[in-house]
């Protein structure tokens, strides 16, 4: 591999070698489209076979959504210096709606946190310019989709969403598998508070979602090196990992790495919320290696542009960055336009005021000039921005309540109520919209923001920070908020954006990172199953399978954290043999429910047969006969 | 203190050491009853005064629930051999109704595991012999409660549960505080699922919920070291962490420390479910140590007495361990009573089969005599026993699903109609009973689980674990399961079992027990916000205020595990200067949205007053001003 460790050998350079390898018992596969261009990257995970009386029987592996890119794949040449391939530039110069610019857009102002870059630290990889739509177009997914056409990333999307998901069934079905059928009867069948998904996910589905603004699919044409996602609550629900470097902590190297360790774990977008030196460097390294959209918050830009004095700020300014940071290829911006200049004394008798920062500079900026925040009266000029690179908006929340206490307060509601007048404007422009959300939110407050917002900003994605479900667990705000983000991602959140356990205390590492993303990963299936999102179920019923099956490396490698679960269990039981043996050491041999489990059923089926075991087949007919005799047999209490 | 180092000086010593400290600016207050020697533990812990322009305004503390015991009181004399004193002896022996018995039960039985105890591993301190109800009465807390009995227990329970709120708000009120007003206008009222929950809890409330079964007060007569709790939907939600060695690991030592850990980081009642060495010693120094209710699953140690084959036990021997371990003082027992030979043919078609290692013993020995369950059909005289300890049942749900697949299925609900009609039983005879839940289930099947419950058990409290939300996690199956046990607790359950990260694969360690804990703390307190429990939003209020103010060491005093919210903040900023500064490194000093929403609100005053910033007056005026002026300064986009 051409992986170049100058980036990754860093102080936490075991990680890194990680980083590049494929997850064990895994291999990258690819789903091929209509057209050869078209490749659908998968994880295939291998299961070994089950035991039994009559000999081994097969398991088939199962396919799992991978957000890892290029980088799991052994085939692939990585070189971090000169970035991911440009998979998608070939079906945006087909379009034909573009034009190549012929220097990238300055950075502007003066940037005081930045200073000069140093030769090292610069991307050396980029020799193209960036593109822009042709005058007057808007290059949007979302124009395409009401113009009626199924992009190549449309169709990319579809086969992605369906994971798999008939070929595992087939292959099931095909070897005889007793699970077949059981697993699809017992595919529980959720509840999705609206519409139901659709069995097969297809490219004209994702077409229609993403024309009527219930879907986006983030794809700037100057990231032609992202793999195309979807985020919208008919599909898969989608987590977010927000990096970035604070001016007291973090270099170039270590964002890059934390965006591939987030990947890793399966962040499906990462958000690029750098505040320190070298914002539009750092951004860069970013972009050109993610094949995860890449959003950000461009007022941070901005500030630095001016000293960080938020009065200073200009929309020439913010416009100039706004375009600097598309023609660099992010993919969603998230613009606190909702913070009006009449919210801002909502917020004076609350607990913790204003929480977002980017809502406390727009407000900051507003009371200064005592004029209306200038992201709301240029939305339009924004809009054009947006779709002359297809920038997603990500409208943020930036009256989102920092506590329980002023959860659901009107500021936050009179600040939603505006989001979506924005999105009905944005919708005009055929800019992709999604919106952002709470915050802070007791569980009985949360389906409140869910409806609200499905109603005042009809029906566009939902894009919550967890919510944190309690106050008082500063360390563990992964926890409190991983509950509230299943549960508004049941009610429809179509992505959730992590929080850490550093979450309020400082910046986080790399472990932070994987404790966030981990968490939010299983909050997000746990979503999905709520919801019944079709095959969602299928690798709970794998894993469950293989550990009642005691099939231990299977049991670790079809969980969302392989290393983890086999560290834990070789902690008291480490060895090969261990991985073998029907029990572990939390209950110990004679304990284990599992196995005694096991052996009722063979020793019920023995019974029946007067012979060998014969698995699943003696208790049912057991069962009949007590049936039969009327259960009269049993001695009443 | 009199601790004795021999016990706790282990491996893992520094841990020890923090063990019988109090947690950082707290200190233990008691609040004394209607007589002198009801007095109600309490933790209290101070803050810091805010800083303002006109000078400084002093923070009340705030009043924990607190389970630590007098481990955590400076003042109380410790000395792990001897064991606590008995606190409620006096009222027991009052009551008039015991008799003490001459020699304690005799541990009959081969006990295979356990061999010889080593002189030095016996529990040298208890000088007493057991108590026993006169012949014929039972000893329970629901006989006294429906006899019309207000025990000191139920008083020190009402105390308990009150939580020192009013003390708090008064003299928040007394200090002219401008949260005292607030506070109690902004908690949110809550979702409560029936019934709403008293502003005060009265003596008499506790007697009559549990008079009618909706509550339950562990006092095995025998456990007079205990400090009286109660477990049920209209009063704060408890937890349980599960303790206890297996045969692959760990020693008496080991599990003692982990109860002191456990009640330390907050557990409300301790499950020993030892089924390794030195069973019945182990269970002796935890209980004589233990501030907290201890339970139980008898058929662990009943199966060690017939060598791990489950077809030899017998009803005797089952009897004489519950005998054996009501006599020591166990205040609860698992009994998997429910599990009927007619249910078993029920889990033949299931994922995982049976997964409780009491249920699965017992369907073993049902089908292996092809006889009723003995626990089912001795189940009156079981009562009998239960009523001459106070024993409280907590009826297991023996073939509680063990994967999403085989959650809410027809043996598992089979089941839980068999416990509601044990309860009616166990209610004959003034038992207390709580039922045990689910398991795995994913989020859109808990609510049906609490109902049938509910309606099945006439309202005997539910005490479940987690439920798991998602199968696909091992090594996060504490955040799997925090999950559905903030949903569950907040739909009604009484109380939740932790589960560990372990949980799958091996026996906990301290570690994994303080992470369980703390998780299933932050659920519960979640689920107690979402009921509305009044006063549950004060702890919330004070962090989150803190947290604003940045008074850091406040906002790690005040919060669930000060420890790691500090070094998590000093890991970036070490140093005492780093406490009193206005930012943190997760945003760096420019960044921070509290600081500058901060400044917001000081600007916006200043702007009002033409002068010194006075906080949330300015705003206030500012929005009237606004709104007179019909919001016509503002341009519309």
């Amino acid at each position: 591999m051409g992986c170049d460790k100058t980036i990754l050998d860093m102080s936490t350079a075991s990680a890194d070698a990680v980083g590049i390898r494929p997850l064990p018992n895994s291999r990258k596969i690819y789903v091929e489209g209509s057209r050869p261009d078209i490749r659908v990257p998968m994880r295939e995970i291998s299961q070994t076979p089950t035991s039994s009386a009559s000999g081994e029987i097969p398991n088939p592996p199962i396919f799992v959504y991978d957000c890892s890119g290029p980088y799991t794949d052994p085939r692939a040449e990585i070189d971090i210096h000169r970035g991911l391939p440009a998979l998608r530039a070939a079906w945006i110069a087909e379009r034909g709606d573009t034009e190549e610019l012929s220097a990238p857009w300055p950075e502007s102002g003066h940037t005081r946190a930045s200073g000069t870059v140093p030769e090292a630290e610069r991307f050396p990889g980029l020799r193209r310019n960036p593109l822009r739509a042709r005058a007057g177009r808007s290059v949007s997914q979302m124009r395409y989709a009401r113009e009626g056409v199924v992009t190549p990333e449309m169709e990319f999307v579809a086969i992605r969403e369906n994971n798999n998901r008939r070929a595992y069934l087939d292959s099931l079905e095909a070897a005889g598998h007793p699970e077949a059928t059981g697993m699809l009867r017992r595919q529980h069948a959720g509840e999705s508070f609206g519409a139901s998904i659709p069995e097969e996910i297809t490219p004209e589905f994702v077409r229609s979602e993403i024309a009527r603004g219930r879907a986006v699919l983030p794809a700037n044409i100057n990231h032609p090196e992202s793999e195309p996602m979807i985020i919208g609550r008919y599909f898969l629900t989608k987590i977010n990992a927000n990096i970035g470097n604070s001016a007291l902590g973090s270099s170039i190297r270590e964002e890059v790495e934390k965006m591939l360790w987030a990947i890793r774990w399966g962040s499906d977008t990462i958000m690029d919320l750098s505040t320190g030196k070298h914002i539009r460097e750092t951004r860069e390294w970013i972009i050109r290696n993610s094949p995860a959209p890449v959003g950000t918050v461009p007022v941070y830009q901005a500030l630095e542009k001016v000293d960080g004095k938020a009065e200073e700020l200009t929309w020439e300014i913010f416009r100039d960055t706004l375009i600097e940071q598309a023609e660099q290829g992010v993919d969603y911006f998230t613009l606190h336009a909702g913070v009006l200049l009449r919210h801002i004394p909502l917020t004076a008798r609350r607990m913790t005021g204003i929480v977002s920062r980017g809502g406390a500079i727009m407000a900051r900026w507003c009371l200064a000039h005592h004029e209306e925040n200038f992201l709301y009266t240029h939305f339009e000029e924004i809009c054009e921005i947006m779709g002359a690179y297809d920038v997603a908006f990500s409208l943020g929340d930036g009256l989102r309540p920092g506590s329980i206490y002023d959860a659901n307060d009107e500021a936050q509601f009179a600040e939603l109520k505006t989001l979506g007048g924005l999105t009905e404007i944005a919708w005009k422009h055929d800019c992709q919209t999604f919106i952002e959300g709470p915050g802070h939110v007791p569980m009985h407050l949360i389906e409140e923001n869910m409806r609200l917002q499905l109603r005042y900003c009809k029906e566009a994605p939902f894009y919550t920070l967890g919510p944190l479900t309690t106050d008082i667990a500063p360390g563990y705000d992964h926890i409190t908020s991983g509950i509230g983000a299943a549960m508004i991602g049941w009610r429809g959140a179509a992505m959730l954006c992590y929080v850490t356990p550093k979450e309020h205390l400082g910046l986080p590492d790399k472990d932070d990172v994987k404790d966030g993303i981990i968490t939010y990963k299983l909050a997000a299936h746990a979503a999905d199953l709520a919801k019944g999102h079709p095959g969602a179920q299928i690798r709970d019923n794998a894993l469950s399978r293989a550990r009642f099956e005691f099939r231990w490396e299977d049991q670790f490698c079809l969980g969302l954290d392989p290393e983890k679960a086999r560290a834990f269990h070789d902690k008291t039981l480490p060895g090969e043999s261990a991985k073998r043996v029907h029990f572990c050491s939390m209950c110990g041999p004679h304990f284990c429910s599992m196995k005694i489990s096991r052996e009722v059923r063979d020793f019920s089926a023995a019974r029946e047969t007067g012979g060998e075991p014969a698995p699943e087949t003696g208790m049912a007919a057991k069962s009949k006969e007590f049936m039969s005799a009327g259960a009269a047999l049993y001695k009443k209490a």
